[in-house]
């Protein structure tokens, strides 16, 4: 190896995820990440040694290297593989190649054309049923039909580590008429994942399960930010708006599918049986250890939710499929967000909300206080990473701090 | 004049809309609408005449050009007027600057970052209340107090003359409990305009309503296509998917807020008072004449709806102010339309749905057949425009054919 990778290093050497980082002397440029350092893929391209126009190294988003295809942009993960376990590769005694993570700034890794939030966990919309609607029918009618999605907003999208400010909105106290403005009281995160689109279709084409995983580039952890206050006066019948387009975070990193492969795993039954557009063969579903810390201002990080991404109850393809079944246009750099993660025990719901249990069980920290909700000051951090056989595949973290309202 | 403008042309010396459009000889640029003509910004450009960097004329959308920002955009569009006034002008005996529309091809003038659909207008909504859920509560509690809004498809916005195809998707039939697939039966029109944004915010921003008109470009038709079986069955909890996001067809010349301002009026009262950040001061609304046509394969085009875009409950400067009063940040090239602008009279409803009201009142066209819904091979056309002391300023058309399912 050319360059120590720590141990337990989310960044391994089956990872080499992609992302779009700065450093004092350069502009925003594509890299990878292994262990502690970014290998620099424009400095790389100066080498010569990648069959393809470079310049697409050189923007400030990754959408034009995903566009070249998987033929390529898998050739430079498994050649950069390759390199790196080389002491007589490309790559080798050029430390300028490398940067510390420490000393780079990262940056959005796509420009997001669309970006669409399902809906897809089981745990999580019955226990959303049970607290917004009714306990004893939890489940809509057409939940097990159709992967539940609805489109969000793509400027709000965030990177890792850049702050947000508390929403402010109308809300409807207890047994009031009117509604009340002021900043949110139930300022809340929802723990998902997200997948990058890395194939245009067409207006009118579809996309079958079979093929969808040619249409998906890679994955980041995703925070899909919730006021839920202003989402339950405001959400019917349209749908979330506000409560909601305020801020979504990510992690920085994308990992590719095929560095996910290994980790596959069978998907839940699904019963009853679903249309034939949405029936998929094969393991969908990925093994994928999630969690959630909350950090107090100036206080201790306690860990708040463990879950894992295999719970998802409609996998990435099916997503896909149903999307475009009507003929929808994907792009690439369009994110598809899974919706929370939640899992079957208390400690592995993905929000606060079903943590909390709508404020009726506060969540207690390391630091002596609880939470019902996310305070400003806070810092909420999610995580993730598969892990098999010794080999460590992990996405880092997007950590966000909350601001008052501006 | 130094060219002739047929009279109650829509684009007339009062008018100068902005425009993406392409010749035989010349790839997409921007141009103006005057008369039959269109005047080529980019080869005006050439004379060396404007004080701006005048490459964002030849790109393929108006984005970097509205980016300028309304002190250079709204001169360009005086100067034009003054030039197109004056024989002497630099445009004089200039016939190469001046492009037939019919020997253009129009192409969609920005490109659209996000796309939000309003649902802004009292009677649509009671419309549809009364239909879909409860016909003695038909608007829901928050309407009166919230513009209400979601985020739509912005890739799958199209420009007036791009065909489209029927959609495929899940529906319920009635008194089912399994969903069926196929294409949809009850393909919808809905009589929308939509405005772009001109100006951008940074997240935790907010756009006061006396402010927002700065935020405001200019405006075009939208006909927000919908499937309305796939969207009784998809829209309950998270809104309306599939039903939409298959395509939504707008006018290609966009109409600024300086051309309409002259036909200006006051909104309806809103009662109960809106929360203080929704208040507004001054005319807002617009009197803009709409309606839309239906035309067969083959056959003869009948008018089946007049509606004004004056009828609107909530204004763009209401809509703007709520959009971002949670910090969402909003970009130069977002789109957002009003909701389908009906108004009282059965033949002022904007869509099919209210028109033959859920198919019980078929409507007739001069051809001796009926539509419930929008069949295979019909074209739906949407024109526009205000008219104020033989001033007339239009948007011309949005015409859409619908092809068979893909």
């Amino acid at each position: 190896m050319i360059i120590n990778i720590p141990a337990n290093s989310d960044f391994s050497i089956h990872n080499i995820p992609f992302g779009i980082f700065s450093t004092k002397d350069r502009s925003p440029r594509a890299g990878v990440a292994i262990g502690d350092h970014i290998l620099d893929l424009a400095a790389v391209a100066e080498l010569d040694v990648f069959n393809f126009n470079t310049a697409v190294l050189e923007r400030s988003d990754l959408n034009d290297f995903i566009a070249l295809g998987k033929e390529i942009t898998s050739k430079v993960r498994t050649d950069i593989q390759a390199w790196l376990q080389d002491d007589n590769s490309v790559l080798a005694n050029k430390p300028e190649l490398f940067v510390l993570q420490t000393e780079a700034q990262m940056h959005m890794p796509v420009c997001v054309g669309d970006y669409t939030d399902f809906y897809s966990s089981i745990e999580h919309a019955t226990n959303v049923g049970k607290m917004f609607r009714d306990p004893e029918n939890a489940l809509l009618p057409n939940w097990k039909h159709i992967p539940v999605g609805y489109h969000g907003r793509a400027s709000s999208i965030v990177v890792s580590g850049q702050p947000i400010h508390r929403p402010k909105g109308q809300t409807l106290p207890k047994d009031a008429t009117q509604p009340v403005f002021g900043p949110t009281q139930r300022l809340d995160f929802e723990l998902e994942m997200a997948f990058i689109v890395g194939k245009n279709t067409q207006m009118g084409d579809t996309i079958a399960t079979s093929e969808a995983e040619d249409y998906i580039f890679g994955l980041v952890l995703f925070n899909d930010w919730s006021a839920r206050d202003i989402q339950k006066w405001e959400y019917v019948p349209l749908g979330p708006f506000l409560a909601k387009n305020f801020a979504s975070s990510i992690s920085p990193w994308i990992v590719t599918l095929e560095a996910l492969d290994q980790f596959r795993v069978q998907g839940p039954t699904q019963e009853p049986k679903v249309l034939p557009y949405l029936e998929y063969e094969g393991t969908k579903n990925y093994d994928i250890n999630l969690e959630v810390s909350l950090t107090p201002e100036n206080g201790e990080e306690t860990t708040i939710c463990q879950s894992n991404f295999k719970y998802m109850y409609w996998n990435m393809t099916q997503q896909l499929a149903h999307h475009t079944i009507n003929g929808c246009n994907v792009h690439v750099g369009d994110m598809m967000a899974s919706g929370t993660i939640s899992g079957k025990d208390e400690n592995s719901y993905g929000s606060m909300l079903e943590l909390a249990w709508m404020g009726t069980k506060p969540v207690q920290l390391k630091d002596g206080t609880e939470r019902k909700f996310i305070h400003d000051g806070d810092t909420v951090t999610m995580r993730g990473y598969a892990e098999k056989e010794g080999k460590r595949v992990g996405f880092g973290k997007v950590s966000t701090k909350v601001l008052p309202t501006k």
